[in-house]
């Protein structure tokens, strides 16, 4: 490759231009820390996460060490999860530490929560203690719910402040606040001395447009507006994706068991969760079921995580085709069935997994709840044997002609029929019935339907021929 | 089913209670319009889409107009697209246009973007004149570019006007602005004598914060924020991702090309096109091809939508299995071979569907470019090569110890070798060759791939069976 070209700042003009990292490695080892900040700030969108994660090891490391702590913050955002874990593995506590404290407090959880146990205490032992603390709290709570989800970075103010109070809080933290995403302040109970547990619990909301129009000794309670929707911390995310459907909100205040406002919820987390999901999904649906692979991880991690997939594929297609097995003979006296046999099982997989999407699609909606099997079953015989039919006839004909033999052409007709009715319904069901069994249907819903509808593919072409076997050989 | 139940309001309690739309179809029926807004609030979390999905099409309208138009918009916000595409479908043009009067600026673009041109007409023509301008002009974006995404929901002042001026405005249209989602007002150009074209093009920003610690006549001139970073109209999906990676933005300004400011993104439409986007692409990716599915849809728009992609598959197919045709002479001496074909053929297929979704996925990270066909098929080799050799030892072993053969043992597990190394370099160049031909790697790759492994697969067991014919047979 051409990693050995001479490396230089001035050089960079003459790389190629499709090789942004080797530019960025001229810089790092040339540059100062100003020039390296320019140089990622005039990266063309998207090449930013390429030319990362094309650096070596030691390259990763002197370029986040190399860049202030909000910066590199921002790139650690910029990249994708499994190469900002890997990079964070690679940092001394101390710097990754401060990196981590320039980092969103929900970004924090996740991050924290991706490390390993110890080198997480280590990040957290160095980091500056209110965010550690916070950071802590952050991760008891489930990635999939509220808590997981929320940020802690709002304003809130007790109702038995003033607007000047709240305009000199305004004022005196003009800085922290510009980080800040709400047009909305929350307003808390104060501690009150004859029920301490009141203090923290959320009263409402105070729009920050009502302070520009009012006296300066006004009283927040009195701004308040209250009846304020909220979630619980436990809310799981489709919950939280219906709340944002059905409420025009950019954030929920969150509050715990208690009443107590900890955290808002923003409607882009949720999207972001929803997004991350959907990848994740989409990735165990193909085999990548051990957590995100990227090309640039080393060669036993990439060939191991997609073996123990494909060695449990061998292992139901052992099963699988033992039924070919057992109707040897039969395929003795006719090798042509030999021919249709991975037709008729590819074609029912094929019909099977679009049942599997439509209802992973509807439960994940909510357009489908786990017991409605019988509806499923119903809902997919109808579109099973309307497509069975068109497809069993389409592949009949071509058995038959290709053949020269109608019986055979019958053969894989019928065959392709029931089949294709077997797989659409199965497919429909199978995520249904893995949920209620509280197994993951992305992970088990494509093997175990392939497994069945090659079983079921190969029974009936082979347990047809053999009934009709003197007019097949014949 | 249950349906045939007696109606009625205060029957509902008695009503199975996974079954709202029950309930729902009482309230409908029975219920003023007070108590249906009251009965949809107090609907489960995620119920909702399910409830309504359940109704028949009278009803959908019935309750779409028994609604007040606002709360009858938010419904259409909570429910999936192709629903609310089917909805407005059904209603009147006057009725429905009264609903997309209340939706916001990007889903008015989107949901008559989903309607045939002649009824989007009918229902502009009904709306608010304003409203419709502003959504035929949003229509001309691509929906994948800034332009589609944004919003025209924002705060903007000229930098002429004082702080007087503005808090006036804000006053005075405090409703309208109640649903706007910013923490910053725009700030334009005025109108000038000598350049009329400069009118309306982006300044900077005004904080509102700013607003409260300032002399009402103080101009907004001076206090804006220049230098604001803005996006293009044409700033594509990936590209806005990226730059919401990069700057703890919550919004971004859109500007023509003229440098007029003519909406705003926000992040939280950017997730949503990202998860949108997903979502296409794993329907595809599983053979739902014609656009979303649900089982509310009718039979022939269900079967007639996934029987396309089943019969390009059938065809391929036959493609495939023509190799097997070839050495037709091969199995027949060796029937054994007959059962190990749909397992080589079928464990290609998996390993090359892993390397399809390890690229796909980078490419839309960004983290590889659809050039970099060589770097690709060399990290997939060495993978490939690995993986190949531990999955052919282990079917070698067991068609050795099945067939009490080690011939057919070594072909097999020789044709698994060769097979897995083939899927796994071609599953992984693939999306790249497509995007290159610009086809959609989601819709084609799939099914190319498993016609390649399927081909190969069997060329590789029969050919070298061929070559061992006297050994296998003995």
């Amino acid at each position: 490759m051409a990693d050995t070209e001479p490396v230089g700042a001035e050089g960079s003009e003459t790389r190629r231009p499709d090789r942004p990292w080797e530019a960025l490695r001229a810089c790092l080892h040339a540059g100062s820390s100003a020039e390296l900040v320019a140089f990622l700030d005039h990266l063309p969108a998207g090449e930013m996460a390429r030319a990362v994660s094309r650096l070596d090891a030691d390259d990763q490391v002197r370029l986040l060490t190399s860049l202030p702590p909000d910066q590199a913050a921002a790139l650690i955002d910029t990249i994708s999860d499994a190469q900002a874990t890997e990079l964070m593995d690679l940092l001394p506590a101390s710097e990754a530490a401060a990196i981590v404290n320039e980092l969103g407090s929900d970004e924090q959880a996740d991050l924290l929560g991706t490390l390993d146990q110890r080198d997480a205490e280590a990040i957290l032992a160095a980091m500056d203690p209110a965010e550690a603390a916070n950071a802590r709290r952050l991760a008891q709570y489930d990635a999939g719910t509220a808590g997981g989800l929320m940020i802690t970075e709002f304003l809130w103010f007790r109702d038995d402040q003033t607007v000047r109070d709240v305009l000199e809080d305004l004022r005196a933290h003009a800085d922290k606040y510009s980080k800040y995403d709400v047009q909305y302040a929350y307003v808390v109970r104060p501690a009150a001395a004859r029920d301490e547990s009141a203090a923290g619990q959320l009263v409402g909301v105070l729009r920050l447009r009502d302070l520009l129009l009012s006296a300066p000794q006004r009283r927040v309670a009195e701004m308040v507006v209250r009846q304020t929707l909220s979630v619980d911390v436990d809310t799981k995310l489709d919950a939280l994706a219906e709340f944002f459907d059905r409420h025009q909100f950019f954030g929920v205040p969150v509050v715990d068991a208690r009443g107590q406002l900890v955290g808002v919820v923003r409607r882009q987390d949720v999207e972001e969760a929803l997004a991350d999901r959907a990848d994740t999904y989409y990735l165990k649906l193909q085999g990548i079921v051990a957590g995100e692979e990227l090309r640039t991880m080393p060669l036993v991690t990439r060939a191991g995580r997609r073996l123990a997939w494909l060695v449990a594929n061998v292992a139901l297609n052992l099963v699988a085709i033992s039924v070919i097995a057992y109707y040897e003979e039969t395929i003795a006296q006719v090798i042509a069935l030999a021919v249709f046999l991975p037709l008729i099982s590819d074609m029912g997989g094929n019909a099977g997994v679009q049942a599997i999407a439509v209802s992973i699609r509807e439960l994940s909606l909510g357009l489908l709840k786990p017991h409605e099997l019988m509806w499923v079953a119903l809902k997919e015989s109808s579109v099973g044997i309307c497509n069975g039919l068109i497809l069993g006839v389409l592949v009949g004909v071509a058995g038959w002609l290709w053949q020269r033999n109608a019986y055979l052409g019958a053969v894989v007709g019928v065959a392709m029929v029931l089949n294709t009715i077997v797989a659409t319904v199965v497919g429909g069901a199978m995520p249904l019935v893995l949920k209620r069994l509280r197994l993951d249907p992305a992970l088990a819903a494509g093997p175990l339907l392939t497994t069945i509808t090659d079983m079921s593919g190969f029974f009936f072409v082979l347990s047809i021929a053999t009934a009709l076997l003197t007019r097949l050989a014949g």
